[in-house]
């Protein structure tokens, strides 16, 4: 059972937005056990539209479409499903009440509703609606020639809803489906071409029906296993040997044997040792804060800190002395030293972390470039520090920083063994 | 002249990653005056390139392709544009010392190289190598039955710095490429239909040549208008005559008059009064101190701030009173209050917002569900807080705060008028 997404949108293909609906939705598919072939966003144009919807129906079972279903007048997607069908629009009783409840709720009982709104209520006459409980814009099931079509609205958190709570389960209880398994292996600290030249030889055992890929990211990188299939104990054999022989082989730079963000690996390890974890951000200015707080249950560990991005902040909120600053500067080995040990013994937690640097693209000295950072990590009687000489792109010099952290701070919390 | 954006990889296609480096790529085309057609996202899979190379080319003059160009065994993006040239792989002089280069770097002058990274150096006969200064992986420029193809890396900096040094002056110096010019207006605290209701008859006048688009997201409403042709002061007069009726229009509601992120808009004003920001975050966790650190010239306006995620360090950090978490609790119109105004005190900042809620999916109460969140502004003499009430989703939550603290933050510096 194959699936393509279209994601339709100027927007998309002017690069105003980036498309994250269709990882969310391929995750979803995937999980289901549903393949997805290809992934197209194409403009908010007639013609464009009805060519991808033909082209898709050649490769794909189920055709998943997100965008132009606003109320303004560059949202055709409707209109042009009809004339992909042969159909004509006709106003939707359930779909109109939705409309009703969502714009009282939004604008008061006595709001007028305005003809743009009621618009929201006309669909293609041979559609299913799928009731949009965050928007106006109604959700469309298509059953058409043997295959599946829907159509949802683009807004992220109204198609998610409806991916989660309709669309999969309605395609689960219609169709049959096989069985996908996948199996992620985080590692850290060893570059992509070393990792595939250790585990070769496994890589060459792999059967037909599974496959290996590397996901490389700024400094880990992902093996992924994926099997497909009808026998799901058989699959499921299958990847448990493979992944059982790649991570004995390599275990030394395994971080976790699932398919979790690094900053989740540390969480959970301190969450089952009931410790704690505070930080003292410069340079990446809350970005680390912000990776372990968007994950549920993270206040467990994560008693939060500061953000000291002025030198001032620095010495009243984590006790880093003016004469350091003065002789060392804040991007020093003596600064991050007092930032993380301040913030260990401030903010009482049983390990912290800090990072000052210069993010750039200003700020650069010749001792000193963009790109220079000073990481520590530090437990009760225990300090390390490190200096990183990233590159020139702020963005980039904030990601590195917020992953080599990670990587100091998991280290130490294994060292520690406590 | 079209383009068309290829990106290769079974991880964008099980969701495991989202695909931005179209969108970056989209950008820059767009920016020199090249519209992108289609973006399609294909898996690692011999047949399943060779279509979409071959639907691409009947779309498009320029076809850009990301992905699959790594060492290992799944990256086949080489021998499969070979076969679609019908040429074979040779090693490139220029791009084995390029990964010579490279890996001494990374590994050391005295590392040994793998036969994997030789492989590295091999390329299409037909292709012109683009140098990458960040990778061992080579791009390649074809040109094939009067279209242009590249093929670059999908590591994103090893990509972005190969489309803006490297694709972009070469398709400029070879082409002569049409004018597009967008102009975006960002607005907020207006919905998307009543927008569009108040100007119906402003895009009802707009000629062919010029398209309006909105694009909604999270409480703001962006406006672009795109034109499209050959005479650039005549578009430019156009986009001109329109944005400014529009802007006209819906003044109350205009944030910014250019595509710029909401937190850019407030650095700016700040940035020019010579004011400072201060934050005191709790359930946004770093997200919105993110926001504005992200920003090359932030630290002129943003002094930093507390993450105070735990109670005991909205006492310690910020002054909130003891008495007031114990009979209020931590979110609450009396805590942001205390919060907010703590952080203007002990941070010395010009303006200070503050955050508490629930961003779930645990911790809800009868009295104050998962998405109940309080917002406080301030600035000497005035402090203004709210009570929100989101979702029950954790990550919409958070950005939802954020935009929402940005909103009030915005309003209170426009009613401030100092």
């Amino acid at each position: 059972m194959l699936a393509e997404i279209i994601t339709i949108g100027d927007e998309i293909l002017i690069g105003q937005i980036v498309d994250t609906n269709s990882a969310f939705i391929a995750r979803e598919l995937n999980n289901a056990g549903i393949r997805v072939k290809q992934i197209s966003s194409v403009s908010d144009d007639r013609e464009h539209i009805l060519t991808a919807l033909n082209e898709a129906a050649v490769r794909a079972d189920i055709i998943l479409i997100t965008g132009g279903l606003g109320p303004t007048k560059d949202d055709i997607t409707k209109k042009t499903l009809a004339a992909y069908f042969g159909v004509k629009l006709i106003e939707n009783k359930e779909a109109l009440e939705n409309v009703q409840r969502i714009f009282k709720r939004i604008r008061g009982e006595d709001a007028i509703m305005l003809d743009v709104n009621k618009q929201q209520a006309l669909v293609p006459e041979n559609c299913e609606v799928i009731l949009n409980k965050n928007g106006t814009a109604p959700g469309m099931w298509f059953n058409h020639n043997g295959k599946i079509y829907v159509s949802m609205p683009g807004v992220p958190f109204e198609m998610m809803y409806m991916i989660e709570d309709e669309v999969i389960p309605k395609l689960k209880s219609t169709l049959k489906l096989p069985f996908i398994i996948h199996k992620t292996i985080l590692t850290a600290g060893e570059g992509e071409s070393y990792l595939a030249n250790r585990i070769a030889d496994i890589e060459d055992d792999l059967p037909s029906d599974v496959k290996l890929a590397y996901l490389p990211k700024l400094g880990q990188v992902r093996l992924r296993l994926s099997a497909y299939g009808d026998n799901e104990v058989l699959l499921q054999q299958k990847v448990d040997e493979f992944s059982a022989r790649i991570i004995e082989r390599v275990k030394n730079v395994v971080v976790a044997e699932e398919d979790i963000p690094f900053e989740q690996v540390i969480l959970n390890i301190l969450t089952e040792k009931g410790q704690t974890l505070s930080v003292a951000e410069s340079c990446t200015g809350g970005y680390i804060s912000h990776l372990f707080t968007q994950h549920p249950g993270a206040s467990k560990v994560f008693l939060g800190g500061a953000i000291s991005y002025s030198n001032e902040l620095k010495e009243s909120m984590l006790g880093v002395k003016t004469e350091t600053l003065a002789q060392y500067g804040a991007v020093s080995e003596q600064t991050v030293t007092e930032m993380v040990e301040g913030a260990l013994h401030v903010y009482k937690s049983n390990y912290a972390l800090a990072v000052t640097g210069i993010a750039g693209p200003d700020g650069g000295t010749e001792d000193k470039p963009v790109g220079t950072v000073w990481i520590g990590v530090a437990t009760d009687g225990k300090t390390q520090v490190k200096k990183f000489t990233f590159g020139n792109k702020r963005t980039q010099n904030i990601e590195r920083s917020a992953i080599s952290a990670l990587f100091m701070l998991n280290n130490l919390i294994k060292d520690s063994g406590k």
